[in-house]
């Protein structure tokens, strides 16, 4: 006997990549090759018994205000949450009726779909331009559809296109719905672009930012991710559909802390830039490759090529300490995709 | 302008307890007076920064296979969540329609009708009766509303009374949805009365249980819950509803060490029923107080006769290291409720 939703019953779920049990990088999921800077893992080292025993903050104050300070913005505009899984779930939690479909780009995240059969919501995905780009008409396309929530992710995955600020505000303003704007990767894009979207969130009233510490701060083990947004958007979420207490106290005073340091993290951010450049074009010998200047690589080509073929492969360059692991993405429109950047054994 | 969904714009949402600022024993969510055992804690210590930067194990193995050990079952009957919030959560998302009534019992836990509202589903709350103890009648009445999910709190809060394994089995008979009985406090019951539930999961195709390492292990800080029951109820949470990375390498490594040492967790049990039974004694000489022998007892009474009064009031012991918080929970037929175990400073 089943006792599963209806909806439920026809979803394969979402399957995480594979999880290497020998100690390397993991980078379909982008984990940093580097560890959290000294001064995090003594903020870690502080953690005693006396802390595990007593319930964390429910709305993570403290966490919620160093965010705010980094961003130029008030705590009232932030959301702590365990990882930028839990923010996605809440935007549809709080914004999307059920039944009512969630906007998207094709090909994106393959997890947002998922999330969408979970909510039993159909989905409307209006495919990319050849460029990657987003249509000019795709929130009147959305808008069309009904759609009271869109999703991008920016820089994009696969392709990692990095879309600007000036074309995000476009698609906001002339969306019906809440735009959520995944920027998990935001923190590998080159400082030299300046790219800052955080004024998005004051400037409209319907925009939502996602970040994660998981891949720019070394924190994929902590599960810690926050939202940028408009008060009377980040309010729902924090009062009303969060678990009561979602983010634990280890994640609240190592992830301040992380935001804290910004700058030791930083010096990752800029030796993973290299690795990326230099290994796109030592991949671009050998495989077809498009790369957008100062932004992620995207890889289109056959893995098998790269080594020993199947879902992930491993790669070791000319640098001892270096091994690059790459998962095959597959995309509609594409035979397969990598979706990398540098990793450290 | 508002984006919310309109069920949510109804709710005002759950308010967790009050977080004291002092470091005191927060008894409304019955934190546990004593931090874990020095082994648990020798694991904390060992979390370092490598671990930090990876992803947790999705599925965290190795704490549901020292859970399944614990309980005579196997890791398949095991889901590790974050905090015993999200398998409330869950059990609405996997197996209640929204629309579809949640059954409760009234009074109960005063999360439960939010999850509902937030879900977008009625509740139907069948009244206890004047010893605490559910209706024969009341998996009829939830079938005759239609209800795919019920929850049975047990020991039953706000009022601390055991229902025996042979009672919740008849109600699970009876019953055509899930029942998911919420065992939160099911550390401090008298050992002496060999209450063991575990059974039910595999005797019957429609029990869940929800365990919580927040109290009875100390860990309330960590957000660390797991739920029990059949493979086929287990599974679909696990592959597909659940957030895809929910709990995190911490919760897992140091959770696993709890329930290997479970012994240690359990020495402080032995002094809160002790300090329960000692601190009932003393409240009923001046409130009136209606205790279950070897259970958590129920105090009914004007909270201000305690002390200083209002919603939270101070109470200190005949043991200078001992202070004691009650909390007024306000149930449907009585002036008054209070909830508590024994703390200390």
């Amino acid at each position: 006997m089943t006792f599963e939703r209806e909806n439920l019953k026809r979803l394969g779920g979402y399957v995480p990549g594979e999880q290497p049990s020998r100690a390397k990088a993991k980078l379909n999921t982008n984990e940093n090759p580097f560890p959290p800077c000294d001064a995090v893992l003594r903020v870690l080292a502080g953690i005693n018994g006396e802390m595990l025993r007593r319930y964390p903050d429910p709305t993570a104050q403290a966490f919620r205000a160093e965010a705010a300070r980094l961003h130029g913005l008030i705590p009232d505009n932030i959301i702590a949450t365990n990882g930028g899984d839990e923010l996605l779930r809440l935007a549809l939690t709080t914004f999307l009726p059920p039944g009512s479909p969630l906007g998207l780009a094709e090909p994106s995240y393959s997890l947002y779909p998922v999330l969408a059969a979970v909510h039993d919501s159909p989905i409307c995905a209006v495919p990319l331009e050849d460029d990657w780009s987003a249509p000019v008409n795709i929130a009147l396309r959305w808008n069309a559809a009904g759609a009271k929530l869109a999703i991008l992710v920016n820089p994009h995955a696969p392709s990692g296109r990095l879309t600007s600020v000036e074309e995000l505000a476009a698609v906001a303003r002339a969306f019906d719905g809440v735009l959520l704007i995944d920027e998990a990767y935001i923190d590998f894009v080159d400082p030299g672009i300046r790219h800052n979207s955080s004024a998005l969130v004051s400037d409209l009233d319907n925009v939502l930012l996602l970040r994660t510490m998981n891949k720019g701060y070394s924190l994929a083990g902590l599960r810690l991710g926050y939202g940028i947004g408009p008060p009377h958007l980040i309010a729902p979420m924090l009062s009303k559909t969060k678990d009561s207490y979602n983010v634990d106290v280890v994640s609240q005073k190592v992830g301040e802390a992380a935001l804290h340091h910004q700058a030791e993290a930083a010096t990752s951010w800029v030796i993973v830039r290299a690795e990326r450049i230099r290994l796109a074009g030592t991949l671009s010998e050998r495989i077809r490759l498009c790369a957008f200047p100062g932004e992620l690589p995207a890889c289109n080509g056959d893995p098998t090529e790269l080594g020993k073929g199947g879902a992930a492969v491993e790669w070791t360059g000319d640098r001892g300490d270096l091994r690059q692991m790459v998962r095959s993405e597959t995309a509609s429109r594409q035979p397969s995709h990598l979706n990398w950047h540098g990793g450290r054994e």
